[in-house]
């Protein structure tokens, strides 16, 4: 039982978060900070927090659990403005899709024994909506949360964070900071920059209009997630760069390879490589039932 | 009313064009071919077809309205096959993926009588899902296909086949050839080789098992068009090759763009392009509620 969580960023992440332990019962008071009044108001008018706050400190002070989840760059500035207010066993989380940078930024920012208290972590759960709107209880439900702890962390934290995500239904694993920025790179940043891109792309051809009239279903799968944040998705990219680039490289090195196979009309490869990633994808999600895709048919 | 309907591919176009009109009792005896004995048995259990046969002339023998709904490279064979036993006055019609190599082949083998008989079509709607299992009655209901009608087509031709799709539920438009493999390269031949390159890059990645791991709903969407029939696509990189190799070239151009600014960590240049992205994208498709996104939440 949480007394009192303080919530800083309170859009789909943080909202769901406090909207799942509030539907349990798990959580005392909730006190809210984000940058903009109206979505502190806002998030009170939803039920997300009992008490808008006008800063970090405020927000943190007497908090026996903190949670940010605010775009990742921003939380440098979040955890300097909390350092002073922290109370002494206060567990700190995040939800940022990116560790090795927030771990820098807490590091620079907090003392030797706050830094203990922050156990980092990602809930591999969202939509491509955003704001305090797009918040709901069972987000985290039978989705995975990475937590990636660190060697100053005590175990008792560790354990609390943990027990935190399982609360809300969550299923909780643990990694290594750089090996989350990696795998993450390749599962989740990846395809966001060229779900973007494609539409980007499209949406400068002179015959655009004509163009998005006829995407179908597949199209619009496709590009869902390029209807995210892009102030979230900026982020992401910034602070994992050095991740993301190489893995874009591969990326491009692939469709320089689709193109080479396709410019000398060799067939035989092309289907050696559709089938595969075929293969692979059917391994990874049973094929929706005809009457799914009648809902949502795709484009050909 | 049809009396006879010969069906050329009984996979989830052709089939379900079948069972569509079956389901209205819009056609008197369906007649199917196709290559795989398997195929033929499992479409007439199906209810696709009534009379399996063991060739394109077989089936086109007698019939008013001929539907051709193989992969596109194998048109041209069905068309040399046809022309010996085609009606006078049957209509033929077909649902290639690309009109340009179509027509050519049509042109190809068929009479400049025959030639007149054939306007050329393109459902815009279709599943992931492919042979005569995944066909499904409802599959064109409110759906677009493209009629790309001919100077050589009787003006009735053309009424013939607006109508019968019409029949089935599906708005039809009309497009030129050329036009047509122009935009369809940009709306769903792109984006497929997109989502065929992406997971085909990530599974040559050493850390696969890993990496599809943490795969969550937003990869799932992302690549589900990664799922479709690899030979029906390799076809269709061959055949409209003209017009998707610079599409792709304008694709890799946005993508070497994007890494470029997150190469010189250009914050304000990425945002500004995934907010263009999320602009357009949110325009043309309403976002999803919140409980159709608990169903179906993406990765982050």
């Amino acid at each position: 039982m949480i007394q009192r969580l303080a919530l800083i960023g309170l859009g789909l992440i943080g909202g769901s978060l406090s909207l799942a332990l509030k539907q349990r019962g798990l959580v005392g008071e909730v006190v809210g900070y984000s940058r903009q009044l109206q979505t502190r108001l806002r998030a009170r008018e939803l039920g997300i927090i009992d008490r808008p706050v006008d800063s970090v400190a405020e927000a943190v002070a007497g908090a026996d659990v903190v949670f940010v989840a605010t775009p990742v760059q921003a939380m440098a500035g979040v955890f300097r403005d909390m350092a002073e207010a922290l109370a002494p066993n206060a567990l700190i989380t995040d939800g940022g899709s990116v560790k090795g940078a927030v771990v820098a930024a807490a590091k620079a920012a907090l003392s030797t024994a706050q830094f203990a208290q922050f156990v980092p972590g990602h809930p591999i759960a969202g939509t491509e909506r955003s704001g305090p709107d797009a918040a709901f209880a069972e987000l985290f439900e039978n989705h995975r949360i990475i937590l990636t702890p660190m060697p100053e962390n005590a175990a008792d934290q560790v354990r609390r964070a943990e027990d935190l995500w399982r609360s809300v239904g969550a299923q909780v694993e643990c990694m290594d900071v750089a090996h989350h920025d990696h795998i993450l790179a390749a599962t989740s940043h990846l395809p966001h920059v060229a779900a973007f891109s494609l539409v980007s792309a499209l949406s400068r051809l002179e015959e655009r209009y004509e163009v998005f009239r006829y995407a179908a279903g597949g199209f619009r799968d496709f590009s869902r997630i390029a209807s995210s944040d892009p102030a979230m998705w900026r982020d992401i990219c910034l602070t994992n760069r050095d991740e993301l680039l190489p893995m874009l490289d591969h990326y491009l090195a692939e469709l320089q390879q689709m193109r080479g196979l396709i410019d000398h009309r060799d067939g035989a490869g092309i289907e050696q490589m559709f089938s595969g990633a075929k293969a692979v994808r059917d391994a990874l999600y049973r094929p929706v039932e005809p009457k799914t895709s009648a809902a949502e048919p795709a484009s050909e």
